[in-house]
């Protein structure tokens, strides 16, 4: 029933309908520097809440010096197929005003998944893959990159292209059950 | 220069390139059901951490009983506006493991983030603007719709055409000018 309906949903925009989330990345591939750039006006464009724009990325691509810094960090679990990737962005958040432990806002987090959202939608106009992760050493990366610590190294993303051979998955846990729509509509009381 | 940059790139999706937060919205245009529920399965298909779908919705079409139990609860500053848009959908986050104060996810406000994001993108390819708001009454939304403590109703979302004379401004806060590129890609220290 789930694959069916996912399937069979043929009015979702084809960027979200065919977004998944790989871990199989092709190595040879590398990102152009318009691609990069385009990504990051995608983030720099997304909208937050009074503006904030509480978000900042270290952004790597394989090759280059800040790749070759950030693979290190990456964890064991992520390693072996984000270092693949064409492309690794830190996805920071300004959790905090400077020096103090007061939100710098209520939206930080929000605001930073939403920029990365963005992020993600315009890689998949430009053919790449996105899988975000948390399987990196968020403070060795804020050391590397002498982040403070009222920003955060939230999570990371790997951005490439996939394989020919790497099909988006339908049973397993690449492309993974979602709750019923009838479960993410809050049940209204109708008493 | 802001403009000038803004304007200039064409390399942006389309999707992302025309998005803007409207303040105003055709108040005779109605949402159909079917671009609802599409609206609704963008979210349900956006990614989250370890697939924890943090998120649920409270959905109201002008008109409808949930759009008239909405209404009440928004503040002075967003009800002339946002009352008018064809879908107003309350952003619930699952915040806590229920009856404890642990956090059911270390990433639901940014995963939240990130849905709103797909319906945002979602809801452009139909036609309809978003203009995600917090003026509005958290307590009183959670006390109509029976939201229990361990969710939050974090943000809400207008959704809505806008009037043919409603052009995207450009140099006002609607349009509100972003931090530069330079500014977002987090300075490498090269020493």
């Amino acid at each position: 029933m789930e694959d069916a309906t996912d399937d069979a949903d043929l009015s979702l925009h084809p960027l979200l309908a065919a977004r998944w989330s790989p871990s199989v990345f092709d190595a040879a591939d590398e990102a152009t520097s318009a691609d990069v750039g385009t990504i990051l006006e995608a983030a720099r464009r997304a909208p937050s809440a009074g503006n904030a724009q509480p978000w900042a990325f270290v952004v790597g691509r394989r090759g280059d010096p800040v790749h070759a810094r950030l693979v290190p960090y990456l964890k064991g679990s992520s390693r072996p197929w984000a270092s693949t990737a064409s492309l690794l962005v830190a996805n920071l958040c300004h959790r905090f005003v400077e020096d103090t432990d007061w939100d710098y806002s209520e939206f930080a987090l929000y605001d930073l998944g939403q920029a990365v959202a963005h992020m993600t939608v315009q890689a998949q106009a430009l053919g790449l893959f996105a899988r975000q992760f948390r399987a990196f050493d968020r403070n060795g990366i804020a050391a590397e990159f002498a982040v403070p610590p009222h920003w955060e190294v939230t999570t990371m993303t790997a951005f490439g292209r996939v394989p020919g051979d790497a099909h988006r998955p339908v049973a397993n846990d690449l492309a993974r059950p979602r709750r019923p729509l009838t479960d993410i509509e809050w049940p209204i009381d109708t008493a």
